[in-house]
């Protein structure tokens, strides 16, 4: 039977031992949510088509944390990220804006917790350059869309 | 009417001006919610009866995030936190633990980004530390429960 | 005579003990500029109108550095700024921009390194985000305008 | 009976809620040993007359260190560091430097594990530099000398 | 006559050019000991077997520390590690536990630093959730075990 | 017509994606001055023959800032560098100090913002250490000198 592989037989907790995996190319696609009040929504969206800034930091907060994931999840390996993006797609009917980061490596593991951290970051970053005006916003729906490279093969949401 | 605080009047990005806050006793508790299939639900549970490790990494992983806040949200302060905490609570019905943060600081701006950050962090771990099993877990309802201290006053979410 | 204050009387590089200098209120503001050819500040200003992308990257990574300065700096003490920006002037007869950064904080000693590091690092995104177009950019003139709060009182540079 | 600070009662690790506690002014000396064979010792020893290299180097190393403790240690508080030295006592009947160093705060807990930290990476540092020269190099007696400032008091480490 | 290799022909410090090198499966075990009073030692030990709190959070803070060696140690080369686990082995006879960490890589230089820090900073956190107990725990014995790959060959410590 | 590489059609800021890059040996050179008064200059310059430590403790800075550039330049590509030194050359004629770095990898992408940061760093450094001496000091000219590795071929600046 399958076993969690970050703990060994004695259960204790491990960084999972791949070197000797191939290094192959990978890539990872994360999603989430931002749900707020209208109006907050509509001050983002008015201010992202004249100045962008609280999209653009959130994006740039992003594509930073895809960088630095493996110090903050404590048994993520340490990788160099060969491309970052995240993009955001505004759903005007619940006053929410879809969240999509796409992460890319050669390397011997995954790297769909780059995406999914940086897909938080981003929310988290929405919320702060909001809060004063929104307490009440909450994070939906982060998750792995897709999943490409290695030896367990091709990851596809169902129904996405 | 009021305006987004980390935004000046002519568009730029800044982080607000504290200077002259006074430095208050702050908390904030935060809450977050991952969901998986069964199988996986009972294996941490199983876990945690004996060993503890995948919730017991990520209660710790939740809380040194919680001290490094402002070195991934852009607009953040740096805070000496005063205290941390992260907690799990199984929901068997729906396959799910819910997580709750709660920060404490003797300072000139809230923790509401403390918390909600450790929370985040903490499902991510989570979500590493199982994704062998169910690539498909997902994060639900990262959100702001409670909040006091400053001048904004007391804050707590409705019908929570 | 006065000496270096972080080398002690055996020549041993060290930390200044500020434990027993009053927190007060400080300020400190740098400027240098990034000179580079005519075609690429003409497409960072036309940016800058229309989606504001290499300045508003350049300015959300110095006030994230001005936080993070007592990493870097060997022998420059934490700090938790309470206050950050960062703003650019285009110099069109010179094809530079003037990077300006201000740092508050109640502390014990002053913000200088902060906002000279802030000034440094959005000098060098620049560079970076515009590398692939102009190789030949030089950064120039980082220097210290005005420093104000602690014991040595109101600094203001000769002729600023 | 006392039970350990950092576990709550149903055994759940925290960060010590020292919200409460005083700020007050703190100290900690902590030492420990690096012992080597002759031949590495008095190269060090040489250099340290001439160019003084790796001693300096640890030197810095134990500062910075001391600095992003609470980044290394899970429960370790925040601190704002008010001065921090490390200094070297060469052992020659031994082949050894003693480490020392020494660091204040002006806070709500003590900078015991800041102390020991920066005594931890000078050794480690010195080993790194020295590594090509002398695998067998022992760190050895890392401990707390002495402690003052906050509730419990002054501790002075019997016979020391 | 061999240099050290951190030190060029001036004496000035630098991180040696590794470019050359063939990137090569690399391993490094280390070990350390933390020793404490019968009754800390007890506490311990209980607590390992019902929850195991301050063994696995040292454990995490090890792995942790193992993949930030770079930013620590000043001229250390930065590396993804592909493996790490750190163990425990009580000794009641000296009411101590023996640390031992195992890192493994593919690259240009060795791990052996990554294996000393991850003891380090797992008996530091050891020291930091028990202070509260007993402020006289030493670390002793923080050494390089067995090391292997790379042009040095295979490293054995005499004894061990 | 070239595009800024970092922006991409519609105007988002993205890391580059270079995992189709071939991985090949690239090296880095970059220049900047730090410029002072001649009483400050002078002090540096005998700390030197005598010390070291203001120079040394830049060198050091410099090169561990090296490793670490892409966790502060926003779109930096993370990188395992190789190979870093920082040299310095007093310039008495202008009171001054030419600081060089120079950076190697073996990657995909060109080590030119690790040399630039390395030397901004160093200058940084210098400035904090000698600022209760004089406020006044300048940096100037950090620039790019030379290039290599990679498809764009060898870059040497001209006129150098």
């Amino acid at each position: 039977m399958k076993e969690f592989t970050h703990i060994d037989e004695d259960g204790a907790v491990r960084m999972v031992d791949v070197t000797d995996k191939a290094a192959t190319d990978r890539r990872a696609v994360a999603e989430g949510r931002i749900v707020m009040n209208r109006d907050t929504f509509e001050r983002i969206t008015d201010t992202r088509v004249k100045k962008g800034n609280v999209l653009e930091t959130a994006r740039i907060a992003g594509v930073m944390a895809a960088k630095r994931t493996s110090e903050v999840i404590p048994m993520c390996h340490p990788l160099f990220i060969t491309g970052a993006r995240v993009d955001f797609y505004p759903e005007p009917e619940n006053h929410a804006f879809r969240i999509e980061a796409e992460v890319r490596v050669k390397g011997e593991t995954g790297v769909e917790m780059e995406a999914l951290h940086a897909v938080s970051v981003a929310a988290l970053t929405i919320y702060d350059m909001c809060k004063a005006y929104d307490k009440g916003m909450t994070i939906e729906g982060i998750r792995l869309m897709a999943k490409s490279g290695g030896k367990s093969g091709v990851y596809q949401r169902e129904g996405a």
